[in-house]
């Protein structure tokens, strides 16, 4: 690799980082591609492509001249906004290396197979089949907790959620989680005992055609720019791309609009996150979303601040009865969405239970990490947290309980509690703006959504990585995370 | 670059191509998503990224090692396959080392301002502000044609052709064009004065969805498979992708199908090329097509041999009818496809007066090169050539003369010849292989296609790079290029 000759250390980084976001970029889009577009025959050479380009920028991130160069910038006169971008450089760099090759590759090819022999293990209901494989990929998982651990000076746990959650902490996880646990649970059954509202519709089934104009036209009021990124079909949604070329997903389901049109929404969310990320530092690490918890606020406060909303609904509804040719009424599509019902699956649960689900995950996780819950006990853990959390029935049922998530099959840990963190940061993100905006479902009912977006843009989204997440937080909001906000938005939604 | 120990110098070689062929894959995938996918608002963000990819590709295929390694692979034992891909390995390296890089960058700069321009000043019929733009750029071309002239001990111009033609020379070109000269004008002549059929036809508007059904239809007929690849939408029609994924276009005008469907028909024919690429050398230079000769001959093949033919128009008739609602008959639509009528606009002309604005091209090239034609004279020549070629009138007309093609506008020069080279070489083709298949027009009248095809993929196909061209056409059909039986296929359709 040729060195420029450049003006300061830092100048040869920012170079070097925009190098390899060039590569990222590529990256994004032969992921999108393969999810989207590509026909079966190319598997092989994309496969084959993407794994190369990995490789390629892996060596770009581990490159020997980075070590002395970032640590000589430090020394250098930077901008607050030029040293927080050094600090997210020094991030990326510790990420890269901070795993031996070796340990890497072991994880990679045994999550490869755990994955795939759990796709036909958990369809089977078949536990015995996917244990020996959990526990094989745990013990590298630890192995890997146990570096970060040494390498931060973190418990081998945070060392894990730092991966998503930068500054997140076991510590203070438990005392948020801990807040939610004594009053989730009551407040689900107060909301169940009160529920009655009729909550089985007839859905007239409706095209995808249809489906995906309605889709775009709610993109469309949400603000997102289709100069600037696109709306395709995938088997799993998802929202990618880069910065100025952002790329949702969604499914069609024919016989029930109901949930692609929340999971456009909910996709919408990420992307305007993505678009609206400060154009000055794209292609630099400090242009990045903040966290997964931070992306997953902005898809949630589409989805649950703004898309489950009556004042949201009430403005939908005549589009849906336009586009599908819908008769439910604001009324039927609010309890359609807002409907409390505990469950075994995680992604089908409604805003109210999905915390349960990741409290349990974040128990079983920091067990299955410190070496108090093996992965042979964690069926009956399962099984013992979702009756006592939702009261329902988990025993015996392996597909629908420990085997129902890709996250643990792939070696993830440290991921789920981001889900949770997201819709409290959305709520707390709500009662901020409304302090000066005024009720944010009135101005969603009038369609003046423009300046809702106007304040995430101001306080969120242009911030990039400039600030931590605390700080971010805490500039929007005059507080760092209070789980308060989100206890405060779900008794106005369901209990008043 | 760390170099793997391997079992030769060879083995260090193919390894070191199949890299780079996988960084060419991202490159098609980015070619063909900017050109049929990509939002206006990615394209700055996708501009630097392809040109990253594109530094890095050349890097790769200037590496310091190679020069070494390629020579000391030249002693070590290799099948007659591995000989012809170090061969093409070779062709690679030269192509990518020959011209310095101060010269790729200048013209590569001034190419991309002059195109930019040219867009405009085409449309403005501006000749005066087109010239000095190809004026300056001539100069960049004529200093690569003589620093490829002096590595490869081949005229200036015979240096140009032999990037889209290894091994064609001026003189043989000469020879071939020069022939065609002999006989084509009259030719063109006794069509138009014989030519009495209606040729004006009521053709219903038509939807692009119903357009690009029959366009599959006609694809899947034409054996294009749908597992390894796509048809998509793109102001520009071409054939991208890679090989077990390749990707083809076309446009759709709702007034005329007829443009479109002969578009996909012609695509198709590159594709199934690519498609038919050796499976064994993907990755390798020896995997590649041969040439951009042999490339359109494959595709004219599909269009002008098979497309236009009586046989395959009334197979298509009641497809046509189907999805369209066209009244038109067999013998209409073969008027249509048929139609000979001198024109101004290559990529307009009709199948016999092609080759003029060809040879016009190659003549005009000839001497811009060796200097005998000056660019403030092209005008000129261009009104003298196309008055005796084709007796139209392009006096004062420039941007339907000489400023009508994009290449030239880039400084692609050497190119043009391969258009009529492939027509000639899939004229060819066809009665070589009706000497063992008989009739291919009344095959393909009877749907009997799949053994054209099977000849095509034994005979051409399947053998990638690993002949040169003369090789691969003295196999296939007993002689090298003889354009004879571009002759007599003409005589045959239009005089008989």
């Amino acid at each position: 690799m040729t060195q420029p000759s450049p003006s300061s250390h830092y100048d040869t980084l920012t170079k070097h980082f925009q190098t390899i976001s060039h590569f990222e970029h590529l990256s994004a889009l032969g992921d999108w591609d393969q999810a989207t577009m590509m026909p079966v025959g190319g598997s092989a050479a994309r496969g084959a492509a993407m794994a190369e380009l990995a490789k390629h920028i892996h060596e770009l991130k581990t490159a020997p001249f980075l070590a002395d160069t970032l640590q000589l910038a430090q020394d250098e006169m930077l901008t607050r906004e030029q040293a927080a971008n050094l600090k997210e450089m020094n991030y990326q760099f510790f990420q890269a290396n901070v795993i031996p090759a070796s340990l890497v590759k072991a994880k990679t090819e045994l999550a490869y197979r755990c994955e795939h022999a759990w796709r036909d293990q958990r369809k089977n209901n078949d536990w015995q089949g996917f244990r020996p494989n959990l526990e094989a990929l745990m013990a590298l998982v630890k192995e890997e907790a146990n570096i970060r651990s040494q390498a931060q000076g973190l418990s081998p746990y945070d060392a894990l959620l730092n991966k998503f959650e930068p500054g997140m902490t076991t510590e203070h996880l438990e005392s948020v989680f801990g807040h939610l646990k004594t009053w989730l649970p009551s407040l689900i059954q107060r909301v169940q005992h009160k529920q009655t509202g009729e909550h089985r519709f007839n859905i007239d089934s409706c095209s995808s055609q249809a489906q995906e104009t309605l889709g775009r036209e709610v993109m469309d009021f949400l603000g997102f720019d289709f100069t600037q990124g696109r709306l395709d079909v995938s088997s799993h949604p998802f929202c990618g791309g880069v910065p100025g070329d952002v790329r949702l997903t969604t499914r069609y389901d024919e016989s029930d609009f109901t949930s692609a049109l929340m999971g456009v929404i909910h996709e919408t969310g990420h992307a305007r996150y993505e678009q609206g990320l400060p154009i000055n530092w794209r292609g630099q690490p400090a242009g990045h979303a903040r966290s997964m918890a931070i992306h997953e606020s902005q898809s949630l406060f589409c989805e649950m601040q703004l898309g489950r909303g009556s004042g949201f609904l009430s403005h939908l509804q005549p589009q849906i009865a336009k586009h599908l040719g819908s008769q439910l009424s604001t009324e039927q599509l609010t309890n359609i969405y807002t409907r409390v019902n505990p469950g075994l699956i995680r992604v089908d649960a409604d805003e109210i239970t999905y915390p349960c689900h990741v409290l349990l995950r974040f128990e079983a996780e920091k067990g299955l990490i410190d070496g108090s819950l093996s992965v042979a006990d964690l069926p009956e853990f399962w099984a013992q947290q979702m009756s006592s959390l939702l009261g329902v029935n988990t025993q015996g049922n392996f597909k629908d309980g420990c085997m129902q998530d890709i996250h643990w099959a792939v070696g993830e840990l440290g991921y789920f509690p981001s889900y949770t963190l997201g819709a409290m940061y959305a709520a707390q993100f709500r009662f901020a703006m409304e302090t000066s905006l005024g009720s944010v479902d009135t101005l969603v009912a009038q369609g003046d959504i423009a300046q809702i977006f106007e304040w995430l843009e101001q306080k969120i989204w242009s911030q990039g990585s400039l600030l931590s997440t605390d700080e971010l937080v805490k500039q929007a909001t005059g507080e760092t995370l209070n789980p308060d906000y989100f206890k405060r938005h779900l008794e106005q939604r369901y209990l008043k």
